[in-house]
Formats: structure tokens, C-alpha cells, sequence
């Protein structure tokens, strides 16, 4: 492989800082603290705190993140002014990411300035950041509009004047690596980041080629959560540059996937499903010709193996699933099928995801027993659920169930009327089995109170564990039929 | 521009496909024919409807979409088996998708075959597809782990035989624009497609090499849907192809939007809240720096006008919020504020966002009222709500409220609690105002039954609108507080 990199790539996260500025998106310091730790174990070179400028809350996780002894240098957002500067050294940041408008529209639209104001407002600001002894990483907001001329003369200035690395801000999404090839090689007479943003789907693309071009530094975010349509994900370009570029990042790759799940739960915006590398679909199969493969040899069908990442294959059944998945699935839940009994088992799954539903274990299993003329008597059946909640209500719930012939009613209460229900099915059954909810998701509601509800539960006995799901417009029903549904799988005799 | 690009560039969608094959995802035929009419009058040349050996449910789907008369050309992937191409013939198809793996790996881990098998196999196939009157895209599966002078021989003799285009499949997603520019020209024999996926984030990257190698078409899907990691996304290949790089598409793109939001309601998969283009905060700006530069110009922070996608823009409230946009939103709201008294607010607004929570239209009220020491008396106040709902009742709510110091009590019956409730709110102040509720959401529940539920409403009253939102671990006291929240604002004497 040529050697199309310089030697060592820094990467430069900024999940905490433009990260969080994705509209709707808060910290709490002590959550910016976890994921700055983990960032810094992760093997990332800087992580931008946040905007020490922004808020009392910001300059308290600054304090806390400089604090935590991370190996990672630590930085924070500051415009070219004292004070931003004084509250990043007042608050112990190691480094400034100084962002100076270098595009005539931003320094005219938006500071109503001229391009010699900001200049000097700039050069001023490096030598103060300096005096007070902090790294300084020069950057050029929205330089891909800018003037090239305007932007290597500011460049060069506040080299002289102490600025440590410089910053080319695509600012908002424009670049094509063509453009990137003509606008890096300049700007090298220091150590230069490219910071670039997605609206246009070029992030990723614009990063590598500036790598290319000799930027030695990749402003990244986790998830590429950021502004809008957000920045360069730093899981991409990691294993981007790991498995196609044969590049020594220097990022231990199997913490990945945790970290992008764990920012994906503080932040609250969820992974994208079909998202690189960490979407819940990347290392998960369903169509027959796919699986197929993968079950015989996992490379026909992924790029690199899933604990590369931190994480495990997983195999799904529904209308495109063939003969293959079916029986990896039929052998795991303990049916020994005839080939002729997995084909028509394969053709009834097939109808289920004709129908537009996913296929859970629960409903694979009632499809076996059906093709094998297997008679269960279910082993518990539901009466009569009732459930009461209300504002001076404590969430109350009544169940009645035949469990084994035996009719049983039992109560509970709960934090809402799901949990007081869900608490008095187990309750129902505990003489019989211990059971345990060991997950419980709810598909997003959009549209309104009468949507249907798609509620999905993971259940465990003794270590087995079933999926099923329930599907109403009534949240409480829904989650009753899905928890009936696989406790009578799992208090089945055992074939 | 330099023409970077060939002539006319075509759009091949597989989002009926290859994205529904995304695991999990199932249409129904009648979906199928909704999202492939968006797309023919969106203005892609070809719509691959499904696999046609895959189903009963594929072949309705296929022969539905083949009658409706679309002004795309209509594909369906088959297999180089005889009868997948009749499958095809046989419901309407105008093209096969003609998919052939040519990877050793592919030919002997899946297939357990040799080269000289699949050589005959696939020419044989090309030729019965021509005598079936089928347009033919002969498609190497895998064909970036091939040996490149096989997938050149296979070609050559399979336009020989009379296929009419030709297909480069990065199956697994491992391509580099470097090795894209290499390997593109020598197949320019032919017509040729690029089939992306994004398993290492460089699909876009990868098909925008291949169009500037010489490739004419791009295989792409609606919201870059696809197994594991999925597909080049079609919006973003549209609008970089447009906006970057001046090409003229012929894609209506202001109806990208519509079929982005249709496909995601449909398949169940949400839209990535950062997603190019189409996810939600792609036209959001919270920031300070970057709302304010908004609100005075709005290209400062923008590449594209929401419009040229069927967008509109948005600006939320949060932690990171400076004046500029808090002053908008209060002007909207019907407040007329001081600078004093906007500094306060801002100030305000950024506590709460500190405290890792969204700020609503009914937040902001809160806030300014406090700060303007306007001292209002509720409209209405929530006595008591009770709910009961269960198998074998139908969902039932009661509400006592005092609307303007009289007490009124509703009870009203729904499809379950939630829509209950809501609607006995709605009845309980009928006799003051007609309130509607515009849209109702709940952020994905997951973890278990006691974690935190996040219900945001929309409200109007003639025409005003306002948002609230509420959080509880009962969901239904969560829409109880959004709407009573919301309802008590629309309610208060116009300012």
C-alpha cells in the first residue's frame, strides 16, 4: 500500500463541544466527564471540553474534565476574545480551539466587520492565549468560502505570533475533495486540522481526502452527532483508515461501539439504524443469499469482523430469510427438523414478513409447532388484565391467568401502569418460574394517540432467552400480549 | 465547473430491494407500489421492485408496480437461474437486475462453485432473459474482491450475449476512490452502474469516484436504507451532484423530502436525527453563533435552502442559545421584551438547557413571564385524572379540572389510555376552546418498564401553535402534563 498519509493522524474529537450542539441536545458535566474518559482511553488525541464562553454548566465540565487527569489534551471553543480566553485558563484547559470567520459573508453578515478588524481581533487573541500559556489551534470558520489570499495571510500571522496548529472549518458542508486538494497544500507551514461538516453526505469523503492532501489532524464526533447534519464520525474514519488505508490510528478499535452507544443513551439521540459500523443493522443479517453466506463464512458479507468494534453478529428472520438462517435459528431454540419441515417453516416465516412484521422467536416457534403437528396446550392464558393509573392513583394493575390449569390472580403497583403490569404477569408466575424482563423497547410513537404501538420484550429463565412482541394502539395491551406471549414459550417443557 | 461527469447521469433505486432488505424491514405490495410511483415522478430512470424469487408477496408487489404504469423503467433482482428470469418475465418486469457473484470467495465459500460455472451459468442466463424480451443489467456481486480480469471476461461475453448495461457491486463496502478510479475505466465497454454500500461510511465517496471514472448510473436508495450499513443515499447523491458539482439530475428535489419521510414511516425505520438533507436537525440551528447568523443571512450556516428539498428551517431553544434567537422566538410568542429583559431570559433558558433538557414554547413562557413579572393565573388546573384500561374493558378516562375557577369533569373513552385521557383534556374545555392536537410523539422507550417516558404535543387553537412536552415514567401522566402544559397557554388572554 503507497503511503498516502503523513505518519501519525490526530484525531480531534469534538462530540462534547460541536457534538452537542446539535439542536435539543444537553450534557450534564458529569456526563460530558464520562464521555471525555472514555474518549481519552479511547486513544484520541484532544477533546474539546465544550464552549467555556456558553454557560456556567459549560466552564463547571471544562473545570471537571481538566481536572480528571485524562492523557488526552484538553481544549475548549473560544472566540477571539479576552474573556473566552481567560475562562479557558481560569477553568485549566490545556489548548484553545480559537475560531476566527474568515468568509467575507460571516465576517460582514453576521459580525457586521471588516476583514483588518478581524484580523487583528485574531492576532491579538493568539498572542493573549499565548501569554496565558495555552496551545493554540487557529482555526478559519467557514474557510472553504473565504478568500484563499485573506486565509493563508491569517494563517501565516498567527503562526508568527505563536499559534501552535491551524484549522480549515468546512463550515457548512461544501467542500468536494476536489476543491480539498487545491486548498490544503498551501496551508501546511504548520500542523493543519480539516473540520468538516455533512450536509451534503461529504464529510467522511472532504476528512480523507485533506489527510491525503497532509492535514496531519481530523476533527471528528462521535455518532457525527454536531450542528445539522452533523461532522465526520469518528468511528468511520478510524476504521475507514484502519481496514482500507493499512493507517496505525493508534485508537483501540473494540472500545467503539461502546462509547458510541454510550453517547447515543446521554445525548438521547439514538444510533441510526443503518449507521456505519455502530447502527444496530451493521452487524446484522437477514436475507437468505446473505446469511446464507455468512453462515459459512462471515468475510462473504462484512468487511471486518464485528469485535473489531466491540460488538456481535446477529442473524434475523423475515421474508427474505432462506433454509440456512431458519435452521440456525430452529437448532438454537431446540426443534430437530426434517429438510422438508425447515422448507415449509421457511415459506410460513416468509408469509409473516409478506405481512410486514418482524419475526421473533415466539413466532418462529408457533410456526414449528404448526409445520411438526406439535400439540402444546399453552401453559398459561390470560383472563382478564386490568389496570388503573391516574394522577392520585398509585399505577395499579390486576392480572388473572390460568398457569397450568390453575387460575391465578394477582396485584401489583409500579412506577407507571406498563411497569404495574408487566410486575403482576411475573408475580402471576412466580411460583412456577423466576422470569426476568431483560429488555423492553418501545418503537418511537409519531402521529398521534391512536397509533399503533410496537412494543418488544426479551425475556430469560435460567439463563434461556426468547423475543416477542406485542402490537397494539393501547401501550399497556400491547406490552401484556408481547410479555404473554414469550413467558409461555419459556415455561414449556424443554424439547 | 470543469464536466466532471458524463452527460446524463441515471439514477438506479433499489430502496424496494436492496433497502428493504434491511433486516427488520417488510412492505406490503400496496407500500411497494406507493413509494415506487414517488419515485418514478420524482424522476429516477429505474425502480428495482423487489426480488421476484423471493416471494409470493415479491411477485404481487412486482406485478402491482408493473401495471401502474410509471414512467420509470421497472427492475427486479433475479439470480441466473432460468426461473427467476420467467418470475420476472412473468410479472411484468421490464429489466432483471442480473446478479452474479464473481468473487472467488463468493463463487466457492457461498456457492460452493467454480469460475467456469458461474461463467456458464450467467451467460446462459443473460441470453434467456434477452429471448424473455428483458432489458439486462449483468451485475458482479462482490466485484471488488474479484479478479479483475475475470469480472472483464464475464463482461465482455455477457455483452456479447446482449446484456445492455453492466454492474460494479462494492458488495461489502471495502472500496477507496483510488481503487474506484482504477477500476472503473477498463469496463467502460458498456453502460456501467456502481452499487455502493456504507459498511466503512464510503458509499457516497465511492459512487461519486465511479461517476467521475466514467460510470453513467448509480445505484442508490431512499434514505440509504440497505443491508447492514446500507446504500448510497439518493438524496444525498442528488443534491451533492447538484449543488457541488452543477450537475443537472433531473430529480424533482423538492419532493426528496416527502419520499424520504413516506419510505421511514413505511419500513419503520426513523429518519437519523443528524442525516443529511433529510433528518431532523439538518435545517435546525440552536447554537448562538449559528442561529444568529441564520436569522440575519441565511447562508452563513446553510448550503442549501430547506425549500430546494421540501423543507422549512427551525430554530430551537437550548442551552446553547444566544439572544438573537431567544428574541425571535419571544416575538413570535407575542412578548415584547426589553435587552434587559432578553438577557435575563437567554440566561434563563440556558439553565434549563444546562439541565440536559429541551426548552419548549411553554418553557420559554414560563421564563419570560417570570423575568416580565407578568403574574398569571392558570386557566386551567388539573384536580384529577384516572385511567383504567385492561382486556377486558375499554380505555376510560376521567379529568377534573378547574378551566376559569369552575370545576369540570369529563370522562372519555379511546383506542387506549393515552388517547383516553387526552381526549377527556380536550372535552374538558370544549365549552372555552376548541384545542386540537396537531401532533403527538414519544422518544423510543428503551431499557426497561421504569425508564423515563418523553411525550412532546403540539397544540393549536385557531391557528396558534404551541409545543410542550412532559416526562414521567407513566407515560400517561407524561401526555397528561405535555397537553395540560400546552392547553393552559393557548388558553390565556392573547398579549
Amino acid at each position: 500500500m503507497i503511503a498516502l498519509f503523513v505518519d501519525k493522524i490526530r484525531f480531534f474529537d469534538t462530540t462534547l463541544r460541536d457534538g452537542e450542539q446539535t439542536p435539543g441536545v444537553s450534557l450534564k458535566p458529569d456526563q460530558k466527564v464520562e464521555i471525555a474518559s472514555m474518549l481519552s482511553d479511547l486513544g484520541v488525541a484532544t477533546v474539546e471540553a465544550g464552549s467555556a464562553a456558553a454557560s456556567d454548566g459549560e466552564r463547571t465540565a471544562l473545570r471537571m474534565i481538566a481536572d480528571a487527569g485524562l492523557s488526552a489534551e484538553v481544549a475548549t471553543f473560544v472566540r477571539a476574545l479576552p474573556l473566552d480566553i481567560d475562562h479557558a485558563a481560569d477553568n485549566g484547559a490545556d489548548c484553545v480551539h480559537l475560531v476566527v470567520p474568515v468568509s467575507d459573508l460571516h465576517i460582514s453578515a453576521k459580525l457586521r466587520k471588516r476583514r483588518e478588524d478581524v484580523m487583528e481581533m485574531a492576532l491579538t487573541a493568539v498572542e493573549y492565549a499565548k501569554e496565558r500559556g495555552l496551545v493554540v489551534e487557529l482555526s478559519g470558520e467557514d474557510a472553504s468560502r473565504a478568500d484563499p489570499a485573506y486565509l493563508a495571510d491569517l494563517f501565516r500571522e498567527g503562526v508568527e505570533r505563536g499559534a501552535d496548529r491551524l484549522c480549515y472549518c468546512d463550515t457548512v458542508g461544501i467542500l468536494t475533495p476536489e476543491r480539498v486538494a487545491e486548498a490544503v497544500p498551501p496551508l501546511l507551514f504548520a500542523p493543519l486540522s480539516i473540520h468538516c461538516h455533512d450536509d451534503l453526505g461529504m464529510a467522511l469523503t472532504n476528512t480523507l481526502a485533506a489527510l491525503k492532501a497532509g492535514a496531519s489532524s481530523a476533527h471528528v464526533t462521535v455518532n457525527g452527532l454536531g450542528e445539522r447534519a452533523g461532522n465526520t464520525p469518528l468511528e468511520e474514519m478510524v476504521m475507514a483508515l484502519e481496514t482500507l488505508y493499512g493507517v496505525d490510528t493508534g485508537v483501540r478499535t473494540e472500545g467503539l461501539y461502546a462509547l458510541s452507544a454510550a453517547v447515543s443513551k446521554m445525548t438521547g439521540v439514538p444510533l441510526p439504524v443503518n449507521k456505519a459500523i455502530v447502527g444496530e443493522m451493521a452487524f446484522t443479517h437477514e436475507s437468505g443469499i446473505h446469511a446464507h453466506g455468512v453462515l459459512r463464512n462471515a468475510s462473504t458479507y462484512e468487511p471486518i469482523r464485528p469485535e473489531q468494534v466491540g460488538r456481535t453478529r446477529r442473524i434475523l428472520l423475515g421474508k427474505h430469510s432462506g433454509s440456512a438462517s431458519v435452521r440456525a435459528a430452529l437448532q438454537e431454540l431446540g426443534y430437530a427438523c426434517t429438510d422438508a419441515q425447515v422448507g415449509e417453516i421457511v415459506s410460513r416465516v416468509k408469509i409473516i414478513g409478506d405481512e410486514g412484521r418482524r419475526v421473533t422467536d415466539a413466532d418462529l416457534m408457533a410456526v414449528a409447532d404448526a409445520v411438526m403437528e406439535i400439540v402444546r396446550h399453552p401453559v398459561i392464558t390470560l383472563k382478564q388484565v386490568t389496570v388503573i393509573s391516574g394522577s392520585n392513583v398509585i399505577p395499579t394493575a390486576s392480572v388473572t391467568l390460568t398457569v397450568k390449569d390453575e387460575e391465578v390472580t394477582c396485584a401489583a403497583t409500579g412506577n407507571g401502569p406498563v411497569d404495574a403490569a408487566v410486575e403482576a404477569l411475573r408475580r402471576a408466575v412466580s411460583d412456577v418460574a423466576a422470569i426476568r424482563l431483560e429488555d423492553y423497547r418501545v418503537d418511537a410513537i409519531t402521529g398521534g394517540t391512536d397509533a399503533l404501538v410496537d412494543v418488544s420484550v426479551c425475556l430469560s429463565r435460567e439463563g434461556r432467552m426468547i423475543t416477542s412482541h406485542g402490537a397494539r394502539t393501547d401501550i399497556i395491551m400491547g406490552s401484556v400480549e408481547a410479555m404473554v406471549s414469550g413467558m409461555n414459550r419459556l415455561l414449556e417443557e424443554k424439547r
